[in-house]
């Protein structure tokens, strides 16, 4: 639109309905009262064009998913975005990630992709002690590829992983086709959801005192700050106020409670 | 993204959630089992270029809306899409839809816009028989301006308006800057909800079978299919099986119950 105006890109897609989840948060963390007051945001949800990315980070059968995604950060740059974010964890994935940030340096693009991982690594620092134990729970691709202990590493703070069983059962409460959140999420069915705060409650028994919901389609299963007294951390959040805080500051809406 | 295919625009930010919503209501009535089978969706939420419609219509003080939307259709026109839609139905009145359509052709733009009040006026023939009366319940733009009204009057149905104080009432349920959904959604407030309740029961009481959900905030605040027996209509949910049904009608899922 207006070329002097910042525009916030959304990767949509990835999945569609973690695309909506981060554009909603976009909007609550936004002080505004009417709609004038509201920012600009353009979404692209182009999921066909993007292969799933736990299958290509563990099964390698599919296309570098950063083939796809690159062609959407393309698109919200054509169009005009400034900033833009992906409401994707395992997209993050160093094999992915990596290759997508070299294709937009390689395209000349003039758009700025923030790294959600970062952003919570950045939020976990401000917010905790280095003896805290942070939990995580993620798809499969997300869990194997080990994203986000090798960001981890660097920050001192321990990291507890779910056992491989539990990370299976987090993994069909997002992917399974019958009740999976993927296949249905208006409403989450009663399965993917008691699998889920079972999976918190499991990371609390350990010792975690928060636990991140480390797949953009976990909060929407769990829409809560706390479960059982456990903080739960929501990368989407995260990354939705870096996106405005990246842009207008001054809209961003202070936290409360 | 690919030219041979189709892409649903998503013409957002009138207002920025029911730009959300419509976008969510696409991906609820696809037949999808996984993030590759959802269709392509583009959403442009511009909302600080677009004047507030029904400002524009009630007192002219501000421009007309249609230059604003005419930018972002041009906009999604230039990244893709093919068809778009505006979940807002104050935005149909004439004096902006009539001067939309007419910048469209003259811009020469290859998307075609369809019109979601039409669609709803061909869902009420399909569903109600000539004697079946139907309320609205909308803006004070939208009621002042007897949008539906002129749509309604070739369809033989007879249509029921609420008198002047309760349509104020329901218009402050959807703007007022405490208690409104245009500022307060995400929940809707106990005041506004109980208003909109309220409304639909008046109506019902004054015989109305139906009652059409006619600004794209109430069904944010009533997002079910009856309410105390009065079957409700949601303009969003018909528009967005319409955009789906006019790209891809073999992923459109059947409605159940």
């Amino acid at each position: 639109m207006d070329k002097q105006k910042k525009t916030i890109g959304i990767v949509g897609g990835v999945g569609p309905y973690a695309g909506l989840d981060l554009n909603r948060k976009i909007f609550d963390h936004t002080l505004a009262t009417n709609d004038q007051e509201h920012l600009p945001v353009l979404m692209a949800s182009f999921s066909e064009t993007i292969p799933d990315r736990t299958r290509y980070l563990l099964h390698g059968d599919v296309e570098n998913p950063a083939r796809g995604l690159y062609r959407v950060v393309a698109l919200l740059n054509s169009s005009g975005a400034t900033v833009a974010g992906i409401p994707c964890n395992t997209a993050h994935a160093q094999p992915i990630f990596h290759e997508l940030v070299k294709r937009i340096h390689a395209g000349g693009l003039q758009i700025r992709l923030l790294n959600m991982i970062s952003e919570v690594i950045a939020e976990v620092k401000s917010t905790f002690t280095g003896d805290t134990l942070v939990g995580i729970l993620s798809t499969l691709g997300t869990y194997e590829s080990g994203l986000y202990e090798a960001y981890f590493r660097r920050t001192g703070i321990p990291l507890l992983q779910p056992d491989k069983a539990l990370a299976e059962n987090v993994h069909a409460a997002i992917y399974h086709p019958d009740f999976g959140i993927k296949a249905r999420s208006s409403p989450v069915t009663k399965k993917a959801g008691k699998i889920i705060k079972s999976a918190v409650r499991k990371l609390g028994d350990q010792g975690a005192e928060a636990v991140i919901l480390g797949c953009t389609e976990l909060p929407i299963a769990l829409p809560c700050d706390t479960f059982q007294g456990i903080r739960l951390i929501d990368p989407a959040t995260i990354l939705a106020r870096a996106l405005i805080r990246d842009t207008y500051p001054e809209k961003l809406k202070p936290i409360t409670g």
